[in-house]
């Protein structure tokens, strides 16, 4: 890190820092400018603590990191991409990944016709919501084991693999045993106890940007489950909230190019809740696939203004297929195969 | 809820939206205008799932909410303001309350240096945190269980009430039994097991604002609590995330009075982690008290530049005392007494 | 527009509102629901003043509009896309449309060798600022006359058109002298008397997004120029101001969908603003094609590294003539062809 | 600044990056970590075109600043507070200044009427729209001269200052010939030909800040203002453009004393388009006090729900008196006085 000290410093003032700076571990270097002193200090690791505690200082005017604060998730320490494994079905090498079904799981019925229908058209990975986090009390939250047990019963069926939510630390070993792949929601992106949880689990993980998180959390996300236990985590861009109102979030995808240079891990889009609206799925989806991604995740309902949530993004099975006309385009485009 | 059909609406759109308010339960009003139909559905409420449902439907253009949709903690069912009771301290009623300590518990003697400093200045409650949720696992994640035996030990000692951090449903129980009063982090505030757990809890509850939660979803999880029955529940504007990076978030002290329009509940202000500075903190306070809220929490720390969390907004005991001073002559302007 | 009135509106307060929609010249609706009253006002046009107006009357609760407030440049009133001609080059048909160059026009060498070399990998247009907008009055601000004289020299060379920026109105005429493309950049997308003065203008103009601006407000923005006599307009996303510090901006490619949705007139989208990263250029120009763009505008320095402003994100012209090659890839993807 | 290299930076890099920094006319300090080189470039100014470019040299990671951008508008070359004169009445200094007035001159009726009203209730400056820049087209855009002249009466009638909008560099002269403070509205922040032209006027400028900009865009614009030749400038906290959409703007009061740091100019707060919302400019005004400010500008309308602009959030005169009890009481908490 790099300390600028004030340009009316005291040399006590640059000596207690050079102190302090030698007592986390690190070597000071003193820079004499003709207006201020700068004082870098190189080491292992720019402890956000350490540049805490020096900004508290008197005479210190700025603390700047100099190295990125996550490690086993960048790209610094391990080049080569990541491969997910789910069974026989790799993410992030060179199959494009689809992982596509309801936001909740409502019925056998809706599950069966929706699985059947993502399956038909060229998904690997059927979606559905068991446990829903909900902004408002009155909203449906839900069919919980019910639902588990419904999505197992449609893998059996199809063949697909399956996706779904985990809210809690608790339910964590028997979304598990349920599920191929946990997904943890935006709105626990920084549930850091529900990532150590997921650091323990032998399943991979998507993890979703949480609607206000930068991209340096993201990756620190990431890294609690990695240093955990569990490397096997895919990163979801899924909007972030900003001032436009016209959609439900805005879809930040520079990101995914930008996540591919900083980190190794695979990096999946949802078009569906980035954009909140069925006509802008499909173009969003196309240019996910163009812009680097490794796989999407789309919500499909079989009568969309019959859903008990999220129906206005969800696309119908015609519409998803569709779309998996484009994807199979694009991602021929990008050297890489669907189904 | 309104719903504005679009322009080229067909009579057979028209009728399947008017079917599907009647299904709802709500009675359809159809108004024709000269360009487009626009139908009201007044009922007992505006379902977020019926709303989403019907701007899926073919031919609609849009569909407005009209009544709120959270009940409990809204004025328009209660309009006296809500007391929450801390044994003998009441927050929300003639009693400025302020809460004060270090970010957190860090030794023995840090917390009882601190808690003896801030008591003695004037606070009723010490803020002290256990679990810490840390954006890098890198981070220092908090003394757990032994950080609650010490807050414990300086209630003992001073006599002041005990506010701490519960970051997941498992340790609730835990954290109720040493703490008076449990705080939900902005990172948790729409950790929506956790909301359900403390409505089971008989401690009151300080919620904080989520870095990109509006008004409204804050309210929302405030009725998590409220209708999982635990109505003593304190809101907490702590700085929102906006594009502004000279200070650690945006103090939206304007929330202050428009919570106190559209709840009953009591607000209170952290103007440490609003600013991220600590020079702000003084000027922050006293216009949070000017603005209308009913409690301060703020960050002391003996050695900021020691602290092991947020030492650049923790002030020391001598400026807190300054800022209690500054409390006691604001609160008196709003008719409010202290200490 | 709907008026929902407070669950407490006297008789009298209704009658107000009823009476100020007749002054309007709107027709009244009202709807008695069980717990409040809501009334439409259906006519040619939700205008602000009005509902503005109206929310300050007591009783009234809220007050929201149907209508879109843009007229003439929205899809309701004219269905087919807008193709604007600049010469003998078509924006918005079937040729997609690459404008390159660096961010500053900067010396004659720099300019024809930049000029010569996106002419050489396919460009059509040629961009370079001769009044550039600089956030510090110590910035280089652009070689006025003298750029453009330079512009007009390397159309002369090379048969490009040119494109520029123009920031007063007093400016206008003279830059239109010399550019076939106005170009109306972010921080002036609601300089209101300079939208005017282009509405008078027999020349296209490029109307970028303003960085904290919504689409309505965009829109909006076009309106005023179409309004005032111009309708040969461009819409620009080039990036929006938001929490994420890891872009320079972030850029809302969801935009260019919903825009094509909305509004008839051409989509341009700029990756070298939206991301200020070089690396970032060419994946987010193959996904702005995917999306649904009708052009790019890129910024290309023969040695970025000596670029008098925008280095970090300007193009080297080998890179630049990669990114022609996904360009035509792309391009060919969505039966566009480019050079 | 500081460069950091990357880890694999090569020597070349490393000189090539020392050799710039000469060429600059600073002088690098090379810091060879174990991990990676640091450079650090003091001298007389970080200009943010040396480190744009910096970052694009190959081997370079980041390049920070450490210097303030700024220089005249700081409080590093000129400690004390600058006191802003309009005529007799200081802006700054020991007085506590209110502006009150319409959003838009409307007729003389209206002026001279809330003109008269906010007089009697202890207003110094009159406030009032002549040019109105309106998002929409279709919105009233102002008087233009025949309010100019309006407000000149107005204040040839009560002894009022006057302050009003500029929009154009043509305009400038007009409205600096009948206004006594002349305003930029927040759209025109970065309007810097508008700047530099108010640089050349003899008459104080408040400067509103821009709704998407940072503190340190606005000392910029600021200094673009006091470099031309204008030191006579206020600045303006009117609420930024946030997530939230509960209030019209997020204000950012804690921006008030942060301002205060790091500028000597006088600071204005808006708690009327800050908030949008009638109830909230009293609380949102006290608060304004305590925290800091130096002066208020407050929308006032005898009859706000037939107001052409802004009615929302324009006071009646007699809640204006009320605002004016309570501004004396806070401002003499201050050590302030106001008529």
């Amino acid at each position: 890190m790099i300390i600028a000290m004030r340009s009316d410093a005291t040399e006590e003032q640059i000596e207690f820092v050079c102190e302090s700076i030698r007592n986390y571990g690190y070597k000071p270097h003193v820079i004499r400018g003709e207006e201020r002193v700068v004082i870098g200090a190189i080491g292992h690791g720019d402890k956000k603590d350490h540049m805490q505690s020096l900004r508290s200082v008197e005479g210190v005017e700025n603390v700047v990191p100099i190295l990125q604060p996550y490690k086993v998730v960048g790209r610094e320490l391990k080049q080569e991409k990541t491969v997910v494994r789910v069974g026989d079905l790799e993410i992030g090498g060179s199959r494009f990944v689809v992982m596509a079904g309801p936001c909740s799981v409502e019925t056998r019925e809706q599950l069966m016709e929706t699985a059947e229908a993502v399956k038909a058209a060229g998904a690997q990975v059927l979606r559905g919501g068991a446990y829903k986090p909900r902004t408002s009390p009155y909203d449906f939250q839900g069919l919980e084991v019910e639902g588990l047990k419904l999505l197992a019963e449609a893998r059996e069926r199809t063949g697909l693999k399956i996706i779904t939510e985990v809210v809690t630390t608790e339910d964590t070993e028997l979304v598990a045993e349920y599920s191929d792949i946990l997904q943890v929601g935006a709105r626990n992106m920084q549930n850091f106890a529900l990532l150590k949880r997921l650091g323990r689990v032998n399943k991979p993980v998507l993890l979703k940007r949480g609607m206000s998180s930068t991209i340096k959390e993201l990756l620190l996300s990431a890294e609690y489950i990695a240093t955990h236990g569990n490397d096997q985590v895919m990163l979801c861009e899924r909007g972030i909230r900003t001032f436009e109102t016209a959609t439900r979030n805005t879809l930040d995808l520079a990101a995914v190019p930008l996540l591919n240079e900083l980190s190794h891990l695979p990096v999946v889009v949802d078009p569906s809740h980035a954009t909140g609206k069925r006509s802008l799925v499909r173009p969003a989806a196309k240019a996910a696939i163009a812009i680097g991604a490794d796989g999407l995740i789309i919500e499909v309902h079989p009568r969309p203004h019959e859903a008990w949530s999220d129906g206005p993004q969800s696309v119908t099975p015609q519409m998803f297929a569709e779309i998996m006309d484009d994807v199979r385009r694009y991602a021929a485009m990008e050297s890489r195969h669907v189904n």
